[in-house]
């Protein structure tokens, strides 16, 4: 049958000398073992010198290198400038850590390499469901829902809010789109929601102005008398209110709306509930706690991330949403050379749902690997213990700017956030302003911490987002002492300046 | 400065001993080592037993368990049931197949943990710029434009056409949404174009209908007079075409639009030219193939994966947009909490452009890091010479399949797609669709191979994607001999059923 045909020398890229691979494999290992060992004895964030940008201005090389010379490149030039999010003192932004056996995790995850997007009887397909079922449990969301772990939670949010533009539409907009909807349809949310909220609305084509911001109250949770009004007057404009988006934490002081009466609003109203729980969904893990998230369980969607407050490595996310229908019918979408569940036998079978039917992505890693190790690692009760932690830490933070004259807190402390700001009288705003960014670099530039500035109230102010397992109360005595440190060096300088 | 507050013993997710981890991190190195080595001894696919999905079935462990024990589990209960897509006779679909050293890099990039989103002057931004200037020149397309790293070709097409959509609409569509849209935004696609882009159009908000879906030519490419009289009628019927969606390499058989030909078509018409490169746009690595591509470098945005014809581990795709002032203008959106770009020096400062301006993901991992390592381990040309070793291996299985009186190609072999089809005189199609299902079905059971199934002019055939750099030709030899054994058995067994 096979006809002559002269049989070429094929390649590969598996290595000639496996050897030689497995020798600087567990030379890797090694490095990588001593560098998250070992990281409270660096700075907290190092700025890449110039040699290092220059080094990344190389052509296109066209012949192979030795991987020993790759990986000497790596330890070089990489290795020692990361963003930092894995250093006990770094608290910039809302980031994770990481952890050990996790990076484990991913090697065997990139080894097995297997593609999540589908297919049936194969072992990802059940670990990952495991895995949502879980985070269902942990967060006291309905068995009954479906979910998907995702990139993270500007991804989660993306694919709720989607199922909530479908669900609520009113007729087939996944067919007829946007532009024939009778009615402007309308979400509202927090002027305090996340930057992904804003992006995920405009990507879905309802447009920004179609996201009410509501004001926040003293507490930065949504004004919930400002919300009925914007409803009661965008149904009075003939406009469509469809959805609530809740936060759940949000990134600038760690507000947790009031979500049981949102969920009220929204069974009142017919609106559909979405949570942005990115990691302030985790307080459910934490017994003294939990009451903040009271009425989340209530919510039709509810995004989050596990890469931020569950500490594991980046990316992983997940969407849960109450009706697996509705979820699925968003976007399950099954062409031909996908044809699956016809047949209880083969790889295109299905034992289970494929999870490329319930969001954006096809092929799919395999993320779940990690998490399912993770939390059989640990135990959700030691993430509870953690997630207490950093609550903790944030409150003893909370009060040591409280005690310190030349600090005050720009927000209340409500779980994980604390915003602060450098003060002095005599100064005013614009030049507290610039000298509180002065502070920010200086601690980052020097090693010292990493936390990151925001806006409160129109004032910059110093921002610290406790979701590290590495931080230490006293990582957070040498916050206070240095930022005090470096705003009176700032301030001096200053005033000779303008000398 | 400092109050007296007691201090409590911190937990942390770290080790408590350091070295037992280090010791089953080098038992996972050797066996992930060994598993990758010794593939092509195991079958292609084995069905995960009963045992399997029970097993995932447990509660949510509240206590930790020994990492030991968890690795014991995924020795037994996952590793040995993968997708399979690593294996050199998986053909399924169109997956990429990973490579050792990248499988390390992942170990790297999860140890460092650096959150890619934003930040300036640490090392991950440079990485992911010169992977992406990398891309550029070996796709021939231009040094000026930008671009994002994706988790894959389905993000990729969904951010290509966002920014097509909001480009194009002539008002600010980002901020007023699809519905004020004064005509429907209509874009154009052959109907072989890959079910992500029917998917990234209805998240759009556009509407399934919006795709106009243009037939194919004999060799499964979009009929360009059909595509011009759609557009024409579009505007004769008040519509506003936005933009053609050009496949390079479809799913169902590795057709390659003509791509020059919709680059005039577009420039023409005053469209933006999108293109679907998920494999295909890497024949532009290869001498012989290039020119299968030619006019791609004049598409507006083009998306592509590196996880399949770069065989690199999966997530990681691309978008490349010509425009990098319309991608950008597309996603930016930077809140407070985000301020960058003000100052020289500190982490939110802005040497290159934040990513996350570039996309819907602010988290991002750093999926750079294995691109970068790949391509210094191989060299640009060793790609173009696998890339041409799978073209070969589809033609020499095209010649065999040709020379079987069992079977018949399906579709011309144009790329690294082969379809074909087990007939028999006297069997009518219905019964050969079912036959070639259960073709399929007993190859991948078997652990023979694996090949999927999909519909070309009505009717089910076996589909063979060669995205694979462990393949050589013996593996097609085997696949053919098998299929017509099969054949023969399954047409045999169903003509005792009929007796």
């Amino acid at each position: 049958m096979t006809k002559e045909i002269k049989m070429p020398t094929e390649e590969t890229l598996d290595p000639e000398d496996w050897e030689s691979v497995r020798a600087l494999g567990r030379r890797m290992l090694d490095d990588m073992m001593d560098y998250m060992r070992t990281l409270r004895e660096r700075p907290a964030w190092r700025h890449a010198p110039d040699k290092v940008k220059a080094h990344f201005s190389k052509p296109l090389p066209y012949d192979p290198q030795p991987q020993e010379e790759i990986y000497d490149e790596f330890l070089e030039y990489v290795l020692p400038y990361p963003v930092g999010n894995l250093h006990p003192s770094f608290w910039g932004w809302v980031m994770g850590t990481g952890t050990v056996f996790g990076a484990l995790a991913e090697l065997l995850a990139a080894s097995m390499n297997t593609n999540t997007g589908g297919g049936a009887y194969h072992s990802a397909n059940y670990v990952e469901k495991q895995v949502i079922d879980w985070t269902k449990e942990m967060l006291g969301y309905p068995a009954s829902a479906s979910g998907l772990l995702t990139s993270g939670c500007s991804a989660a949010n993306l694919i709720g809010l989607g199922v909530a533009r479908n669900t609520k539409a009113g007729y087939d907009l996944r067919s007829e789109g946007i532009q024939v909807a009778p009615q402007k349809m309308v979400l509202y949310a927090s002027n305090e929601i996340h930057t992904s909220v804003h992006k995920a609305v405009e990507l879905l084509g309802l447009g920004r102005d179609a996201l009410r911001l509501v004001p926040v109250n003293d507490i930065y949770q949504i004004d919930l008398n400002a919300l009925q009004t914007a409803i009661a007057k965008d149904r009075q404009d003939g406009h469509l209110p469809f959805c609530v988006v809740g936060a759940a934490g949000t990134t600038n002081t760690g507000a947790i709306d009031d979500l049981s009466a949102l969920a009220d609003i929204c069974q009142e109203e017919g609106l559909w509930l979405h949570v942005d729980g990115a990691f302030g969904a985790w307080a459910a893990l934490v017994p003294d706690a939990r009451h903040l998230v009271d009425g989340m369980e209530r919510a039709d969607s509810l995004a989050l991330d596990l890469h931020k407050w569950m500490y594991m490595p980046c990316e992983i996310g997940c969407i849960l949403v109450r009706s697996e229908d509705d979820h699925r019918k968003a976007f399950s979408l099954t062409p031909a050379y996908l044809s699956h569940g016809e047949v209880g036998r083969g790889l295109a079978g299905s034992d289970l749902p494929w999870f490329s039917d319930y969001g954006f992505q096809l092929s799919r890693g395999f993320r779940a690997l990690k998490a399912w190790m993770s939390i059989k690692e640990h135990g959700a009760s030691k993430y509870g213990r953690l997630i207490q932690q950093n609550i903790d830490q944030a409150r003893y933070l909370g009060e040591l700017i409280d005690a310190a004259p030349e600090l005050e807190l720009a927000a209340p402390v409500t779980l994980n956030v604390v915003c602060f700001r450098y003060t002095r009288a005599g100064l005013d705003d614009t030049a507290l302003d610039e000298l509180n960014k002065q502070i920010e670099v200086e601690l980052q530039e020097r090693g010292i911490a990493v936390p990151s500035v925001t806006t409160i109230r129109g004032r910059c102010v110093l921002h610290v987002a406790i979701t590290n397992h590495r931080s230490r109360r006293e990582d957070f005595d040498v916050l206070v002492r240095e930022a005090i440190r470096i705003g009176k060096e700032m301030d001096q300088s200053r005033d000779s300046a303008t000398e």
